[in-house]
């Protein structure tokens, strides 16, 4: 088993004898190269087995059909990024998805290795307050779409869905059926969705004129932080009797820390997940909706790409609430 | 706002009226180019405002630290694309993960457009029967592992999961607690674990002695043919009273299709999912050792880069039986 080295435009420059320029024009079928520099350029072709590759395609500046997604992970599933995928295959584009597992260091390096690779575009999941690390990119040309959050002191392309419209609806939908004392867990404050939904969730309780002592609860999604943060909310004189989730890793570990209790509790969870429909009782839900946010992103990038002068855009996608028991159950009678 | 193009080393070689050659020498700090051409080209790198890019990191033969992974899809969780990318992080490495989509033709042209981009190496969740289209890339160096299938015709590290160990432990967990009449129903027997763990099933069948007529279905995961399936077994003079169900889709669209009817029917599903534990009852699975699949597929990618000449090696991974209840219920009385 021997190693061949993959040849290079430049090997067949020199096994030519001509200029790289040269050989990229025949590559490209520039039908200005003379007849006498063509066919030595095809020899060496023919001689060291080169076959002209992405690199090629880019020195002579035409498009990869690749485009990048920074994603907060891959294992988990993630509906927005499956949607991306799906619309960018139906316009011809691959999506080479890469994790930033929510760190932003992580979420640099990743994506300015991606800008180096000249794919088509990026669409980012952002972390973090600041990307101006992306300005050169942005002016270089390099389209770039963020989705979930927005970027920060750039202005670029964006998706998002309406967190407060959706907290809102859960909250009003949970005070229909008799709550009086709801609270929120959701995740991480420093996570733009995870302050948004926070945020509007104070604004909720601030509006009707209940105290909000012990019912709002930020942070990281870790199972013994949302099982202090449901204790917090259960405990005392008047305990919360539903409770809002800000993301499906938290409805599941709430569901998991409740057991059996979980039926004494109503429950909203933001974001649908595969088996809600499932569960006894089935999870009421505020769903995103990923199919349209995804299909978004791919559209604004795909118009970037066209045309980088076009102005720019932030999508706001609406939010949907689907009523399937957890969430309507009225406050329980130990409350 | 005006789209600046990203300088290449074309650029600096043009402007500083040296041959290419020289370029990446100085880029690479070689300390034989001389004073007067190494200050010519630093000063065209100022003037032009160059970086060198991954590009030029190829160009000088280095590595890309980034990793391709060509996997079913990227919509629903995929807990081996985590532990790959985790595991990947660790030693420095970038997943860049595309989706398959199960289609061939798909795979082809992604995992060669991967290829062409010159990634420290690709893992592969091979799609069909052929992969000779690789031989060349092989040939020329690129490393690649396949994961959860064996890629054919081609000789590269493998990894897979015991799956006919899984489906024999699935079905002597069910025939211990009285099953006689079992069904199996599971992916397409052209994806290899689909066939695998079919034939599987059916060695189990012949060897109790049992006829499996109307009780083995592979297939596509679609509502409709998983219904069809469970109607087929469940129906005539000597139902099944049980069921192993090849994959996790297939196990949530049994437990949907059969809605409170599931309490009649004992379960056993392959590979494990996120909430098999919060159903009820809670579902009893052959579960997959994804972090070992995806720590061991980077080993070997990682220990291929390093040595191109070492043995090809297959490793297969253990299954584990996790009992929660669907799977111990009795035969059905009604059976």
């Amino acid at each position: 088993m021997t190693r061949r080295k993959r040849p290079t435009m430049i090997d067949v420059a020199e096994h030519a004898g001509v200029a790289l320029r040269t050989v990229s024009r025949v590559v490209n079928n520039d039908p200005t190269v003379g007849t006498v520099f063509a066919n030595r350029v095809q020899a060496a072709i023919t001689a060291l087995g080169y076959t002209p590759d992405e690199r090629a395609r880019h020195l002579r500046g035409g498009r990869s059909g690749l485009v990048g997604a920074a994603v907060r992970n891959l294992s988990a599933g993630h509906p927005v990024l499956g949607a991306l995928d799906t619309t960018a295959r139906a316009h011809g584009l691959t999506v080479l998805a890469t994790a930033t597992a929510d760190e932003e260091d992580r979420e640099r390096e990743v994506v300015l290795s991606m800008c180096g690779r000249h794919l088509d575009g990026i669409v980012l999941e952002p972390v973090g307050d600041s990307h101006q690390y992306l300005s050169r990119e942005i002016d270089a040309g390099t389209p770039i779409v963020a989705f979930d959050r927005p970027a920060g002191g750039i202005t670029v392309d964006t998706v998002i869905s309406d967190n407060a419209a959706g907290i809102g609806t859960a909250f009003r939908h949970l005070r229909g059926h008799g709550h009086r004392r709801v609270a929120y867990i959701g995740d991480e404050e420093r996570i733009f969705t995870g302050h948004e939904r926070a945020a509007a969730f104070r604004a909720c309780m601030a509006a009707s004129g209940e105290p909000v002592t012990g019912l709002v609860h930020p942070g990281v999604v870790a199972p013994a932080r949302i099982a202090a943060a449901l204790d917090a909310a259960l405990r005392g004189p008047d305990p919360a009797t539903a409770v809002i989730t800000g993301n499906a890793s938290t409805t599941l570990e709430v569901l998991r820390h409740l057991g059996s209790a979980a039926a004494d509790l109503a429950i909203v969870g933001f974001d649908d997940f595969a088996v809600a429909d499932l569960l006894r009782p089935a999870i009421t839900v505020v769903a995103q909706d990923s199919d349209t946010i995804g299909r978004t992103a791919i559209d604004l990038l795909r118009h970037r790409i066209a045309d980088h002068t076009r102005p720019v855009q932030t999508v706001t996608v609406s939010v949907e609430l689907i009523v399937r028991g957890s969430g309507e159950r009225p406050p329980h009678s130990g409350a």
